[in-house]
């Protein structure tokens, strides 16, 4: 029901995935006078619901008020019962952002060893291939426990999705140096060094804005400020060079004949870095996965977001980010605070037994 | 004697400003050797320096061993003496960014209500206009009063070089609602929102990443942190794309036909876009004006940042950045924090006076 189209995009996005996947099965969660085209369709089942949480609703509403929203029941399709399984393997919505994260944290909770999910998408590099980015603004102000969690489930991301099986970490910096930077980037350096020295994770080090787009890494780690920041910087300097593109061949009657001898290469151009082919953000760190598409997304690009979903819970992505949050926590020695207090505890008891 | 060319570059940079500004006048600091050329040029002196910053050298060294650094010489330049005039209005370097910073707060050291220098520089906009962002990467960490800071330099560098009256500032969020965002951008809003009341700045509240491109505001305030990799991944994006377009044209023998034809159309765009013009950030707070330039900058580039501080310094500001800091700084009511040391010290009086 989401996104600033509705169904009108979304389901023949799902006929064209329908289509390609002979294997997959859709619920299309929504009004039933909405999804009523496709009544019918194979492997499909439509669940009904009441409400939609609308783009512009406050949290409070979406939360409290809308209990019978489509959102919240789609999520809860993916949440697992007392034995472990759940009716849906991914949720992917076109939705109010917020909404869907901050709904998704209370239906399905998050993993063990994670404090907050985080939102994962994919940039495209000069590899050719994709650099995924995370956190993209789910937390501002985070901590470098935080930023491993990050690193952990990104790694369990890229290669669930991009069947790498030691993707490379970069974590995000002002500099090269390791004395650059914040206190949480600096001692998330020490984590991921130690995470990395027991074959936890593939950390490369410090990495710089740049390095998203030469695909230095497979993956970039970053405080949701600051890679929101980067994303949506990035969406308007793309932006402002393609109207400036265009203005440029509709110049004048010479710049519009050229455009015409130059736009197969345009068109290949623009086809190489067309952002619909990376949509679909997973919000990773949640006890059931759960993928959320730009609201502006058209058919194509809701497809993307409907394949990437797939892929991640075929290769059992939700199993992958646990088993690795769980070997990275334990390989860790415990941080200076954390032995402080342990110290502080065994003092006090040899101060109490004496 | 600095950036990755030395004299080979600055010298034809600093012969074309002299020959565009017949009221101005240089002094070149550096090795008399590498300075040769410019012997006799009229309104130039050569000032001899024993030693050069080199662009690896590690901050100790520049600060306390090369003691008679080109670097070091040039920034003393512009401070002024006892009477508060100094020999040189505006120090212009393309070396080691770290040591110029570092220098210059030693040397020079920071304005009255200002705590922390920050480096400020103009992007491209959709508007055809610049975007001046600071800080760029001298600060991670700020808080709401160097955030503050930050936008009275900025409005202070616009207006100066831009010649803007009022000119309008936004804070860099992750979203337009007051309420997101960390704890330091928070109370930094209410700070410039108290600033805009009274009269001192002209905010405009809160800004995304892509406004930045957009031009919605003549200067972006951001934690220095997030400003370095928003500027280098905006580069590295850039970079990107411009090598995709330059494969895209080389693919075959058609497309190289069709790059032909279109090459007036994509030099325009290229020069309409070229880095190259925005050359030339401001270290400001300090008591002195001092420009750094791109390391790799090209002779056409280091003279823009020549003409950017001498703009600065011809427009006085300095003395603007004075000014707007203390006439901002009075007219905001003091913070939470401070109101209650304040009602503490009050407190303590009456228990000691009874």
């Amino acid at each position: 029901m989401g996104g600033d189209h509705g169904p009108a995009v979304t389901l023949p996005a799902c006929k064209a995935f329908l289509a390609a996947h002979p294997q997959a099965e859709l619920m299309l969660v929504g009004r039933a006078k909405a999804l009523a085209a496709a009544a019918g369709w194979p492997r499909c089942t439509i669940v009904e619901a009441s409400e939609v949480v609308e783009m512009h609703d406050p949290l409070e509403v979406s939360l409290r008020r809308k209990k019978d929203s489509s959102m919240r029941i789609a999520i809860g399709l993916v949440k697992p019962d007392a034995t472990g399984t759940a009716i849906a393997q991914a949720c992917v919505s076109a939705g109010n952002t917020g909404a869907l994260m901050a709904l998704s944290r209370y239906v399905l909770k998050t993993l063990e060893g994670i404090d907050r999910p985080a939102i994962a998408s994919v940039m495209p590099n000069e590899r050719d291939g994709y650099t995924t980015v995370l956190d993209l603004g789910a937390n501002v102000d985070c901590t470098a426990d935080h930023l491993l969690q990050f690193a952990v489930m990104g790694s369990a991301l890229v290669s669930a999705v991009e069947g790498k099986a030691n993707p490379s970490v970069g974590l995000l910096n002002i500099g090269e140096e390791a004395i650059k930077g914040s206190e949480a980037v600096r001692d998330a350096a020490t984590l991921l060094r130690a995470a990395a020295a027991s074959g936890q994770l593939n950390f490369h080090g410090n990495v710089e804005g740049n390095d998203i787009f030469k695909g230095t890494t497979d993956i970039v780690v970053c405080d949701g400020f600051v890679g929101n920041v980067m994303l949506k910087s990035a969406e308007g300097l793309a932006s402002m060079l393609s109207s400036f593109i265009k203005q440029e061949f509709k110049r004048n009657v010479l710049t519009k004949m050229a455009a015409i001898v130059a736009l197969p290469v345009l068109n290949h151009f623009k086809a190489r870095v067309d952002y619909r082919r990376y949509n679909g953000a997973a919000l990773l760190g949640l006890r059931g996965l759960v993928f959320k598409s730009h609201g502006s997304a058209d058919a194509f690009a809701f497809e993307q977001a409907l394949n990437r979903a797939y892929d991640a819970a075929r290769n059992g992505l939700l199993a992958r980010v646990h088993d690795k949050i769980l070997g990275a926590l334990a390989a860790i020695p415990p941080t200076e605070a954390t032995a402080a207090l342990i110290n502080a505890s065994q003092a006090a008891d040899t101060t109490l037994s004496a």
